[in-house]
């Protein structure tokens, strides 16, 4: 029996130990989170672990409501240690989960601690990680720095000023690139509630009249032209469903000049106009050397209820089971005709569609990258240990190992960098077994650079850091 | 090599027969299943082993079909032995199928015999099982007793008059607790051939008239009322897809009014019928404390020359591959915002939709209950080690494994119990390895409690037996 | 840890060894491949190489594009040796491809080389491959000859004069079976550019006139005849989903004169066409006692810049990722009533399917053939060990293993027969650890019955070779 996440966590052979060795130092680089660059800025010591640990982590909150915790609990008022203590109650049960993986990463990483988290220890533990907080030492960049970071991607919308971008980029004492990455995402929602005030925040912003489509147009371009100066390289669209539609310019001012009257948009006119929005961001994209991130499948909001009472991001959202590949494709492949296809990275939520989407990789390769367009880690839903594996045997069986840019966070939580360790604990010992079962050879020096690779430096040249 | 089948059977490490060691012997709670309460209340002696083994189980008689056995040796009037010497040597042929084990785990549990079937030893098992069947003990009572089970639900009809069950009720020799589940598809069938006699049988059953769709409603209230009198803990609904199209109440009656006239109803109208009724009983379900299952995504009677001939629940039916979860995502949040959301199971038939089935529980959990909406066992053509294995380890990716009401056999057969001896022995089994990779302490105290509250203590609480 | 691809590749245990012992000797049927009839009439040594293992074979030209090679060095005009090291290269990164497996199998059986390709020996591979080359015996009639191939079927249009099948046949120094299937997939493609040509040439070839839907059947049916006198026994169609919408003769007229003048069809009239033809050409296979093969789901040309600058089959097709079940259904049931249901083998690409798939053979089987509805070998994007295993286990699931008529290359390469070998060991493996777990006795003989069976016995058997 192995011993409970020992340092030879996830590795089961030697080889997967070797490969191990030779990447657990590289350098992080978190090209896709959700962390707060204002938090970033103002480094505040957390209050207490129940903040540090379970404060914005939906994640931990779905597992703890699975379990019958009350919302009170959860997201409410309650004492910060009896939210803890029914945590550690909740994750006792949550056996093979990998928040029970995370979790015990995180207090042995950031605080030392190796006891199992459960009803018994909880009150110790509450304790001793209190003690470490209170001694300094766990604010955000001190988390971030302390983690190997040497980079990292917010999420940040155009009309975003990135006033806490500026700032930390002029700070010389905080040496991690915190750069911004462009998420047009309520520019794209021309159907939703949100896009009169968004449009409104960007005519705040740049100080511009958005009257029509094409002046939106210039005004994204002026955007991606600002967050260029501020050292963006990544972008991220979220979509439910791959759009592809087709349409003139003359019916997408129509379509707009109807959208900011406030009338109700088909679904028809809703795919034309993010059809060919995305196709000019791409275009644009292009143009910059950015990599466009399409994030596809997350249906949102599921409880309507409680939606209206804790709003969006807290643990309501479900992988969608519909069909993508075929408006994929098709959307590719009009942004390749027209030489305007990106650098892409596609991640499907539904791991139902990871085969489609690994094919679809290979019918646009550009020799400016390796793996021009290729599917990103396992996402969400799926990263886990069988969801990680299983997106990586998918690379292996229909692509290319070698080429992928590997693991992001995609996390609101300063503690969730252990999970680039899960997941090269995870990458070495999938390439372990392969070398163990006499299906690649034994030529540890290329594996240990392939690994390394995907680790670091694959996304280092990728996005052109 | 292990034995065949022998005492650690699919238990692969030392923690894994420890955790079945301390759940084998917990009791069997078959809380949904196809037993007929008339043949319970007979408790006939079965005639041979054909009748007993092969006697109304199409999962048997399909596979008897994919060798090339004629109909005559399956369904047809063949000689009893002809039938099972056919059926021993497709068996042979199903390496690794699921019947190959459950027939030898009912070889052995019920009849001693360890010899594996083959065409070479059919004559030697049939003389004897013939002779342990003539020396008495396997009635579907004895069977049912000697198995272990405490309690069981039978799926009924809302017209049934539960007759046997009140029998079985007023039998005090025999003490195990058969109740009916609440099963009314033919409710919910309003488009169906079947729809116009289920009314007609309503209203000799009851004595009321259902002219109106409240009066059907009334009427469904009332037998509610009845079962709940008679033990019913649960309910059960087939659907196809899940249905979510909402509708008023005036919609709704001229639906039925035309429904009674036997007017054709649009898909529209059928699924408007559909979603209402089921929120309707939903809401209904929750004052009373019942468990709503949903299983869904069977595609039945394909073959509509041999279901003329051999008619419903003779093999035919399949998975569909559809895509659910956009609608049974709103219909569960319908409920909840109405506050009338049952307890809830649901039985994705589609592989590929247990992770979103698996996510959209926990979008509408309550703390009334652990678990309160959850994924149900490995179901039908996922009914066996890599189905089960992949619908747990779903479970434990993104759920919470420690709430999971298990298993129950779904079946017609009265040898059916020893599927929850092969359901603990692959939850042991995976619980061990996640224990013995290091991915969970070696806490056998709390695992054993985990594994036992799978078994059988979880659902026993959760059904509120 | 187990050598590289040494003679215990892919065989984990004792059993699995002894198994493959049983089977590997067998002697291939490649009932479903592409290989150019003329290459095999014309006999011609291939010039170096990169034109014997790169050329035509777009399976490597994807993993090449995937890592980042220029199109020059993959389909362009650049020297042979460039685009075998960039091959070598690429390979290199492809950790876990079949690709990988294939190459070295290749390199292995055909030239004897047992040095892993790498950058590092590209150069010193190639130039001992094209010594062996240049020494002779690496012609098409020779691989297949050492291959242990006893009979393959290419795939035919009705059209094709089948003029080298004639001259392969009258040539008695090759006893090799070569036959053509029969593949109508131009004569179903009523709304495609293709359908006005194809017309023609069947005119050309036959001498007849087709004018009228009517006619079209019958020259069909000549053609069938034409086909079976030249030893016809499979035929193969691609759908990208399968189809089911009835329609009446006078239709099918009405919609093949409007195809006829060039008018474009609506999506409803080709699903009608479609359907009537299948389900006719289906009733013509019965008679014949041929087997249909239906390949589904294949989302071709997604590239459509590099389609028009490359053609078909060159590395821009991808798995669908919809939903065919319902319709796959209702066509083999209209089929099955008519009692036209020819032996059938279902090839689903989307792996999301299998089971689907899988679950509807049992609907529709027939005395006449074990198996006679049966899912095909893991195809194109599943071909991959993964692939087969997942494909392999859902038949043991939920089908009968024993009656599966196993492995095709569905190849363009004269190289590709190592792939039955994979599959066999693939196989064994898989049996092997079946038994090795007490799932299914250690009965050798049975099992070596049941592997061979699979590799080719079953596959004699059932196609009538």
């Amino acid at each position: 029996m192995k011993a409970f996440m020992d340092k030879d966590f996830l590795l089961s052979t030697d080889t997967a130990k070797e490969l191990y060795a030779a990447c657990k130092d590289e350098p992080i680089f978190d090209w896709h989170c959700h962390l707060s660059p204002k938090e970033i800025w103002e480094d505040k010591t957390p209050r207490d672990l129940t903040e540090l640990l379970l404060g914005g982590d939906h994640y931990k909150w779905s597992l703890m409501r699975n379990y019958g915790v009350a919302e009170e609990l959860i997201t409410g008022g309650a004492d910060p240690y009896d939210k803890f203590a029914a945590f550690a109650e909740a994750l006792s049960a949550a056996v093979g989960n990998p928040i029970y993986h995370w979790t015990h990463l995180e207090l042995k990483t950031y605080f030392g601690i190796e006891t199992p988290l459960s009803p018994k220890t909880a009150k110790e533990i509450w304790d001793k990680a209190n003690a470490v907080i209170a001694g300094g030492g766990m604010s955000p960049r001190s988390l971030i720095k302390n983690s190997g970071v040497v980079a990292l991607c917010t999420t940040d919308d155009p009309a975003d000023s990135l006033e806490y971008h500026k700032l930390i980029a002029g700070d010389e004492s905080f040496d991690v690139k915190v750069v911004p990455a462009f998420r047009p995402d309520k520019a794209l929602a021309c159907g939703a509630k949100t896009f009169m005030p968004w449009l409104a925040a960007m005519e705040y912003e740049t100080g511009d009249k958005i009257t029509t489509y094409a002046e939106l147009k210039k005004v994204l371009v002026k955007r991606m032209d600002f967050f260029m100066a501020m050292g963006t390289v990544a972008t991220d669209h979220a979509f439910l469903s791959a759009p592809f539609r087709r349409a003139e310019e003359n019916e997408l001012e129509e379509i707009f000049t109807k959208a900011k009257k406030g009338a109700a948009l088909t679904d028809c006119e809703i795919e034309k106009y993010q059809t060919e929005l995305i196709r000019f961001l791409a275009s644009e994209y292009k143009k910059r050397g950015w990599v466009m991130e399409l994030h596809i499948g997350a249906l949102r909001n599921n409880n309507t209820a409680l939606f209206a009472e804790l709003g969006p991001d807290t643990g309501f959202d479900i992988p969608d089971d519909g069909s993508n590949i075929r408006k994929l494709a098709a959307l590719l492949d009009s942004m390749y005709r027209d030489g305007a296809l990106p650098k892409t990275v596609l991640f499907p939520l539904d791991p139902a569609e990871n085969l489609s989407f690994e094919a679809v990789t290979r019918c646009f390769q550009d020799p400016g990258a390796r793996g021009w367009v290729q599917t990103g880690a396992a996402w969400w839903y799926n990263d886990h240990i069988n969801g990680i594996r299983a997106m990586l045997k998918n690379k292996c069986d229909v692509g290319v190992l070698g080429t992928f840019v590997g693991m992001v966070t995609d996390s609101r939580s300063f503690l969730s960098y252990t999970r680039h360790d899960y997941f090269r604990r995870i990458l070495c010992d999938l390439v372990g077994n392969i070398v163990e079962n006499g299906e690649y050879p034994a030529d540890l020096e290329t594996l240990s650079g392939l690994v390394r690779g995907v680790s670091f430096r694959n996304a280092e040249v990728y996005f052109g850091l």
